[in-house]
């Protein structure tokens, strides 16, 4: 049922032509209805083949096995949530998202600072060389120390400073896991997937 | 344009059932479309009519004419933003609109405690009157103070402290001011429209 209501809701954004701008990806792109606003022309960034670089069905899994019980108060539906459910769900898939093929700005930048590099790597096929060539652990050690701040900050109520009741509406650990565990490494598998086709859309 | 969208997302909203739960008030309650979810029995809290104590025109006169001003970048229209910009107003609208006509709950509240005051207060159609005994100052004084640290704490990158640059990305005595001239304001029409009519369901 969730899922109907998933397609339903996410079909309405695509109205409003949410899945033409380069940085939103839709769960359903087989059946997306045509936007009923005019068309935006967007500056070239990426290359021509972006749309086709979609992992959202690998977000969808990991959200379903992974976060939601994390997060779910308990296991199993609850009718009379049905509605407001999906609602939170879709805007949480479409935030993981939109985050995690943010990838392939950051892949497109990486490969335009050193194309000679990638150009080597593409063409032995090494996905693996590729992997290592945009990983920087320093990098990410601080993202997830940003991320715990951030999540202990915004995770609960500043006015409740001083009092007896529990002060964090959100596990801070949970937060900083899903980040190291799901949205770098789904972050990294777009940079990959997208470098690897990078020379069909490149004059030497 | 952007009230036409408004009232195509809304009304999607309106498909899975949101206006069937007490606390949820539309915008355009003379075209809400059936939902395609099975309907939700809630317990009966507030008076029959409650449906009927809708002040979301005059929310939504006032988020244009004062909110906007105050949160917009630039005066005028920008097409390329018509889809999302939508998509944050309905959000705002929809939680200012629900915790204004929080009021309604607020109102029975106060009525069930001393129902003998508010009786006579209602049969001598006093809305003044209402509107003292409902009233609250202190409780006031302490809202604003609250939501003053809570926009504070929520509006700025807590990982940017020591910055150099500009760390609240949201005008606080805006914020403050929403609520103290726009908020609590409306909140209190909404409980006297709702005492006022109070005795249409109410058996001595």
């Amino acid at each position: 049922m969730i899922s109907i209501i998933h397609a339903y809701l996410t079909n309405n954004t695509a109205k409003i032509r949410r899945f033409t701008a380069p940085d939103e990806v839709p769960f359903f792109p087989q059946n997306l209805p045509e936007p009923i606003l005019p068309p935006i022309k967007y500056a070239k960034v990426l290359a021509k083949y972006h749309k086709e670089i979609n992992v959202n069905d690998k977000i969808k899994e990991l959200y379903i096995k992974k976060v939601v019980p994390m997060v779910a108060a308990a296991p199993g539906e609850q009718e009379e949530n049905w509605g407001s459910c999906a609602t939170c769900d879709i805007d949480t898939l479409q935030a993981l998202s939109r985050r995690i093929h943010f990838g392939k700005f950051v892949a497109e930048s990486k490969f335009q600072s050193d194309p000679e590099t990638f150009i080597k790597l593409i063409k032995a096929r090494d996905a693996q060389g590729i992997d290592k060539a945009i990983t920087n652990e320093a990098v990410e050690k601080t993202v997830l120390e940003r991320l715990r701040l951030k999540a202990e900050t915004y995770g609960k109520d500043p006015t409740l400073k001083w009092s007896q009741r529990a002060q964090s509406t959100i596990d801070v650990d949970n937060v900083v896991s899903i980040y190291k565990d799901i949205v770098i490494p789904l972050t990294k598998v777009v940079e990959v997937d997208y470098l690897l086709r990078r020379l069909e859309d490149w004059q030497e």
